[in-house]
């Protein structure tokens, strides 16, 4: 919300955009879901986006990485439009669009259902995610910022966004939520996406007719 | 929303409190309402108070000091639970109350309406505000921050703030949204209430069943 906020060039209240925000904290699990090991998320979901919608909510934006997965299910069921989170870092993407991959943190769920790669291929932007020995690392960085742990959690990132750029990556986008929370004004040797934030962009696009330009924040 | 779950003492998604939030931007001004110059502005708070009881809000807190004039009539119409921002403050106040008034920095609106002096004498709390010539500088403050000028706005406020305290008020209250935004975090010769904070532990109160201490926010 502080990043559609932040992209929006507004000078009093009634120049916002109106916004109906549901923190749905009680949707099970996402990744847990992916692996087979927790409960079918989708309900909730579709409970939070009734909340919306019978709030009046015409454009919906998910910040959520995971939840993506259920996208196609979601938009099926519900008369707004549903932003992808994939297509805004597309969008992002295309103009700087160099040599070598780009590398992907996001959550064990999010690299197992091939969220990035499958639709960034469609964009013809090919897309890497840490081995699988270093996942386990980034599960443990994501925990740790939901518990408030930021610092401990910048450490593991930084270090698997390195390997990532010694890999090839011009890029690494920071595909779930809680990792630029840890990451972000760092001085990495790559350059970092933040997908929450190329989502807020859209919603401005979307809600007021022109995309912000990255990074022009104004908070 | 920053501050509610700043104070929530949640290690995971789930044990966050699940919230709804309507950043209701197309309410009319409300200081230029009660100074008889604007739209009655109570028809758009009610329309977004509608929002969140259709969500399913059981616990609602407005963070914006001037519409709390029209709590009393939006809490006639509301089966939901209204926090009083004004309460909140003065729960807060309480264990700490030593000599001297409260100073007030708010819109001419909250001012004009006498909102927290009126309140605050039911609990034994005297109020003071600045004198109406300074009241025209706390507005260009207040506007600044609107417009995204949180520098400028500081120097005003601090300035302000100063003269409370030289008048011997022993805290000051931060009583309008805008105001800790450029206010926060500095060094001045007198204690700063942020009424939004207070907002904030009162609702975590509400929705867990105890109050959170001052200061002891997570992130």
């Amino acid at each position: 919300m502080t990043k559609v906020i932040g992209h929006t060039p507004a000078t009093n209240d009634q120049e916002h955009i109106p916004t109906i925000v549901c923190s749905a904290c009680d949707i099970p699990d996402r990744t847990a879901a992916i692996l087979g090991y927790g409960p079918d998320p989708l309900p909730a979901m579709r409970r939070a986006l009734g909340r919306l919608e019978r709030g009046g909510a015409e454009v919906i934006a998910i910040p959520c990485n995971t939840a993506h997965v259920w996208h196609a299910a979601l938009q099926a069921k519900s008369s707004a439009q549903i932003l992808h989170i994939v297509d805004a870092v597309a969008d992002q993407l295309e103009p700087a669009l160099g040599a070598g991959p780009i590398g992907l943190l996001a959550t064990t769920g999010t690299v197992e259902a091939r969220l990035y790669p499958q639709r960034l291929a469609s964009r013809g932007i090919d897309c890497i995610a840490p081995e699988p020995v270093r996942q386990t690392q980034i599960m443990r960085a994501i925990a740790l910022v939901k518990a408030g742990g930021v610092t401990s959690a910048h450490s593991i990132l930084a270090a698997e966004a390195t390997r990532l750029a010694e890999r090839g990556c011009r890029a690494v986008v920071m595909a779930c939520t809680e990792i630029p929370i840890a990451l972000a004004d760092q001085t990495l040797p790559v350059e970092l996406i933040d997908a929450t934030d190329a989502l807020a962009r859209a919603c401005v696009e979307a809600c007021l007719g022109f995309r912000p330009i990255p990074g022009a924040r104004r908070c």
